[in-house]
């Protein structure tokens, strides 16, 4: 894979940190025991390596209590959890149009089984919310409000700072699909009035996969989902009381969880704000490289408008699987097409039969792998 | 960690051998990309990991459709999914006094919400099972009987094929706890007419944490306990009926499943008889030595009969947790005390007040390593 063009960075971040797996190896070689289970030397650093993570996932997201950050196995386990765990029968529950299924599915299994109410609200073409759309969807029984801060479509951001205080305002709690945003874009949960934050480790936190979390607020219990052995309060026939145990039944990913924190450290030194204008200016190259090919669509926000790094596009001259197909085989340029996990994005976007190409950015992206992704799209579509 | 005698194999395994991180650090490095999201070739390439993982852990199990291997981050999810996917209001299930906490506490949520009856059957305090007794123990309304294939307290082994027996001629469906046999006991789920087997991916298969997995036979559908993007049929709203997709919303461990497929491969290289009678070897060495030791009461069936290598114990001289203190900062041994999450089998053993101390072998256990335990339990008690 020595040459390959990675451009599918919101599927998941590639290639990771070097010391992203010297930490893994490390925590298989010296905290290699079970976190939490027995209190000899190797399970207290096993333990160690999990609370490390917690603490530098805390601070990454302006969290006071690093129990407050419950460690999941990806971000859908997260939204399942914040979900489930959260919405009771008979509430309604306030998304938008660009939600991935891990939000999507969960709601509508609830709307099936727990006579759960649910709205979508329209956004524009483009993926941005109104914020007068959001408030006329509030009922006296809305209980939750979940979006994406970031869609994984079409690349642009959603006002969650603003939406927390629409949520606060009328009793609702916020829960914030992080995808597409953790350590891309800033997040501060008190700030910006978030009760829940769902969260993946391997994208722009550039841990390995089989990791992610969910941030919840203090204020806020849940019904566990997941029930069984936690190490501590065995005797118990329910979950333990206690954060995060609670919420975190079974043996975790520990050298997954090293890993994470390597890679946030990596993203810390980099910056959140060197991340975001990198992949920024990159999108824009994108917008301004394929948007002049004839025949090329673009989905997402317009050149100049904040965005993160994805650009999806359509074309009537070729079938987005055709295009990828030939982007991997004739230029090993790897991009995704589909509908991306979001048949909802798609009917915002007006996509929703074709699918689209998805191209995203990472930090190790550059300008001339843009270049060639652009070139290539012409050269296929001349 | 050099020097520690690590005796906690029970709650995982540990070294695991070098080609389980090479196998991981392979995988991040060329198949980094999301299995099932997107086809280009480092996508193919992550999905082509996850089914060499699922062929190994099928062709361990004498499971036909390597796509009714259902990967899970750990045992608990997979007993999760198993309990609460399967067990309808109503029912009656049946399990046994030396459950886990990871099927006892999913069994006493359903009884707290969803109306399930459950009966724990009475084990002797060896934790052997009388097959009379779990007979007596089915009713009309019976549907599933779960059980641990052996104690991880007692060492002891329940005999699953008789067991799968009788609830076939009940009409109910077996789901073995399979944390403390897999890759330790021969496993034949048509053999031993096992509906569900959740095993671990990081004990006696040797690969990382936060890896696990369901059998599922294909006469059973599932409830699906997790609800979100699976990359095929996006445009659903609920999840798509294909196996193995339906059970595994979100991005999975692609790195941690391709540890797995190399600790699978070691362990049949070892061969499944192998590891029986090296860790068999070593517990009765143990009954033997400690045994012997004045005040020491062992816990589990008597030396000469069939057992894994865990061997626990007792003694009305010192509290389990200070005797495994001492164990751990005076003699660099590492074993477990407390409860082990299974207040049941306490009960059982009749030490649900004093929990007790385990110590558990894995292939990498030398006799020397053995006797040193011995030793130094002599010492402290002296």
């Amino acid at each position: 894979m020595g040459f390959v063009i990675y451009l599918d960075h919101a599927a998941t971040s590639w290639p990771k940190p070097p010391a992203v797996i010297q930490a893994m190896k490390k925590a298989m070689d010296e905290a290699g025991a079970n976190p939490g289970r027995g209190s000899h030397k190797m399970a207290v650093q096993a333990s160690r390596v999990l609370f490390g993570t917690r603490q530098s996932l805390a601070s990454l997201f302006a969290v006071n209590n690093p129990n407050d950050i419950i460690l999941t196995s990806n971000t859908t386990s997260a939204l399942n959890l914040a979900i489930k765990g959260y919405v009771k029968p008979g509430d309604h529950v306030i998304a938008t149009m660009v939600e991935h299924n891990s939000v999507r599915r969960p709601l509508e299994y609830l709307k099936r089984t727990a006579g759960v109410e649910v709205d979508y609200v329209t956004l524009s073409p483009e993926g941005e919310l109104e914020l007068s759309a959001l408030e006329r969807a509030f009922r006296s029984n809305t209980s939750l409000v979940v979006c994406s801060h970031s869609s994984n479509l079409l690349g642009s951001i959603l006002p969650v700072a603003e939406m927390g205080a629409l949520a606060e305002k009328h009793g609702a709690v916020l829960l914030v699909d992080a995808a597409q945003s953790a350590g891309m874009l800033d997040i501060d949960v008190k700030q910006m009035n978030i009760g829940m934050l769902a969260f993946p480790g391997h994208k722009g936190l550039m841990g390995p996969q089989g990791t992610g979390g969910l941030y919840l607020s203090p204020e806020i219990e849940l019904e566990p989902q997941w029930h069984g052995g936690t190490g501590g309060q065995s005797e118990a026939p329910e979950q333990p009381d206690v954060r995060p145990d609670r919420y975190e039944a079974g043996t975790p990913n520990t050298a997954g969880f090293a890993g994470l924190q390597a890679g946030i450290e990596q993203v810390r030194a980099w910056t959140i704000e060197k991340v975001y204008r990198h992949e920024w200016e990159l999108s824009q190259l994108m917008l301004e490289g394929l948007g002049s090919i004839p025949g090329v669509e673009l989905l997402g926000p317009g050149a100049g408008k904040p965005r993160t790094g994805i650009v999806s596009f359509v074309t009537e001259r070729m079938d987005p699987a055709m295009l990828a197909f030939r982007l991997d085989r004739e230029y090993e340029i790897a991009v995704r097409s589909g509908l991306h996990c979001t048949p909802l994005g798609h009917q915002a976007a007006g996509t929703e039969r074709s699918g689209a190409v998805r191209a995203s950015v990472g930090m190790g992206t550059s300008r001339q792998d843009v270049q060639t992704l652009i070139q290539a799209v012409k050269e296929i579509l001349a």
